[in-house]
């Protein structure tokens, strides 16, 4: 009984057989919620249809808790958390699980007695349900995996930007200040100038307008895009060296075994 | 007499020829509606040559419309849709073939009685026109196998770029709503902010203000302006393979029968 | 004495000798003549200093015509121009002649009877004496270099920035142009707002209003941006393989040679 | 005493020992110092705590000075700087004890007599305090060797950066100052749009606004921005060279020596 619900939760790797149904049924429940997370957004949709989100809410939570229960339930049947309460634990700790959790535990808060004013900022948490479908899509994995290979550059890249961040608004706060006091009135507030432009997204709302706080924007935007768009560079990288990678595997599939055991050692 | 205009029909290889002289015509043609199109838009010449725009638009439509019955009537004589009446669908089915009928037939609707308001929406159908002139531009049809050759890169980086616009303009939603409830008013809404910031466009028109909103802002420029630049990188590195490709076929060409065979295996 | 001359105008390649103090003399007057064009632009400046600046105009302007007709004189002392008349004239129709003859040829026009409000446009022939610097900086004719071994993937890449602008542009004038009649007012207007956007420059002065304006404006940001950086990444890559290649000769110098030959075959 | 002073200033390699204490102290002190300048910044925050932040300023002085004086005494002992009095003051000339010196200095100026409204000025000096870290952040010499290498490549990018801002702004003075006058009122004026437009930042303060001035600027955007562009490219490419030759020497480590070898013949 037990091990049949564990390979219905499991992803399932052909079509047709009844794990294979769960999982789409989960995965249309998961975009359902985001569609209705976006609609519930519009002011007429919300009025209009209240009650119909409200059901939909509360059918979507009773089948992510019950599904949350089983797969702690059964989470002793994977080799790596087979210890009986211990292993549950260790389970209920890993990021795909505590998104589970999250994604439909701020729903009983109002049981326990929560303020109502703070439900409100709750309701941030139902953009968890989107998350849970990185279980389902290989591509989230994809990126994650970039992500871990390329930690260090991405590391060193980011504590540039902080440090570029923070000397370019430091600079722009002193040279500012006096004449635009509303707007640069202090350092953080300076981060959102050097930000918007150091991303070059350049909003608008917030710029130097002293020749002195021009020439001294005009040196940083010049000198820091470059280095701000490292990141970037980097991701992209790692995202075409995985890519060739995958390809690799795939093509020449006699040498399978070899690839995937160098692979192995890689990570 | 079919096969004579078939080979006027068919992009010329040679100068001089009546098939050439065709193309000529036809590319002027596609040419002159384009600027007509441009300059019609422009609210004083609209009124001051109404008269030529339409009588250009009345021998536009006329050409194209005969030109795209006998492309449909010679397309037997293409071997790939030589059955006679099952081929000339199926050419008929074909992208620039569809591309050819769009081009003339919203001019044809007034006189099955369509309403004369949704007409003004049909005009929009003019630019297919622009799209025809990709029969004969060779650098058109490069940009399409780029995307082909990197469709799976795209669809990955298309699939974070969907996923990562919800989650920012979701989180942004909730944080900004109360402050901005006339900018930030719905989440579709927010995400026409998500766009401007995450491709660093950044109009201005509507951006955050609350101190959370402006960290959670920063915070989404930085990570995700990498992810949403994945695809631009893409593209290029696409382009300078496919680029580089072509020269190594141009160059040598007394090995262009094996390189050529290779090509057709990657195809 | 001819000979005399040319040698003094052309470029020297070691410090010290008259031509090479010949060369200083002009890089200097340029340079001054470009500090002269930026500070005469600011009002205060121009309205005090007004005779000064008339004064190096006038001594400007006599330096660089003599040195224009010692240049077009001696030039049939270059191989390429060693005919009488005709190589004279044929050095004066190459760049960097014309450069030189319209440095200072718009300050002749009034004797010769123009109109003085057309002369206010002329001022602005005057930034060709900030070209003339290119004979000296060998960094400029590094840049000619690099645009010329990738003309062809340039020209591409222009071609489809220019259809996709047009399809943008034609779109966004058809959706937009009701609801925002003057900022939308025609196809030419409205490819302001295409440029703003596909170059990520966003100034924000003419955005899209409508849904459907929106909805357009986000998939064109999406997809049109990736298209619109191809010729920056086509010029990094030019650059970086034109630094390698100048490194690779400058290092292996005993084997010059052979890589020189190598390279004018290329050119 | 000298010696064992010395070792406790130079950075530790493990971590336990005085000299780690040491480290540990200085680093923490920095980052308070720029908490403190950050937070001094928020108005409120300055009224309410400025007893403690003028106490915790005067301890961080008191630190640094003494600091500095200890490590320009004990400079003889490094191999480079053991001459007497010369090498203790060819010390004080490398660039991290230039930095040590002027984050204190500024501090004494009002015992000598300086103006109090420079005062407010010589505040920007204390960012010198952030940059005192880089002793520290093997991240940091990271990218300065990175810089190093790219020299060449960056200072001609920046030579064409300079030279397309200088005509750019010029041209677009010239055709937008009549229109617009307080906004193009002078060359300098212009390039900060320039700058604003190249870099893609965009704020939107500052655009052209006749027919003219608009193709210019579309032209100016298409053509610049690739080039702006360059440096930022050079950048991440000599970034990710340096990763690769870090990697490599760190994995290969039985053939360490070799590389280690070759590396500072490269330097």
């Amino acid at each position: 009984m037990k091990r049949r619900i564990h390979n219905i939760l499991t992803v399932s790797k052909k079509s047709g057989d009844l794990s294979w149904y769960f999982d789409v049924f989960i995965i249309t429940l998961i975009i359902l919620n985001v569609i209705a997370i976006v609609l519930e957004s519009i002011e007429p949709l919300r009025q209009q249809f209240q009650t119909h989100f409200d059901y939909f809410e509360l059918f979507s939570v009773i089948v992510f808790t019950v599904e949350y229960i089983l797969r702690i339930w059964t989470a002793n049947l994977i080799p790596e958390f087979k210890k009986p309460i211990a292993g549950n634990l260790k389970y209920a700790l890993t990021p795909l699980a505590i998104i589970d959790l999250l994604a439909f535990l701020p729903f009983y808060l109002p049981f326990v007695g929560v303020d109502l004013r703070l439900l409100r900022m709750l309701r941030i948490f139902r953009i968890f349900r989107l998350f849970k479908i990185a279980r389902y899509i290989e591509a989230l994995s994809f990126i994650t995996r970039v992500f871990k290979k390329k930690k260090e550059e991405l590391v060193i890249s980011l504590i540039f930007t902080v440090f570029l961040l923070l000397i370019a608004s430091t600079l722009m706060y002193y040279v500012e200040n006096e004449s635009q006091p509303e707007n640069f009135s202090s350092i953080p507030e300076t981060m959102w100038w050097g930000i918007a432009t150091l991303t070059t997204v350049g909003y608008g709302d917030i710029y130097p307008v002293t020749p002195l706080g021009r020439f001294l924007g005009g040196v940083i935007a010049i000198i820091g895009i470059g280095l701000f768009a490292l990141p970037s560079g980097i991701l992209a990288s790692g995202f075409s060296d995985e890519i060739s990678r995958r390809k690799l595997q795939d093509d020449y599939c006699s040498t399978c075994g070899q690839t995937i055991k160098k692979e192995q050692n890689e990570i």
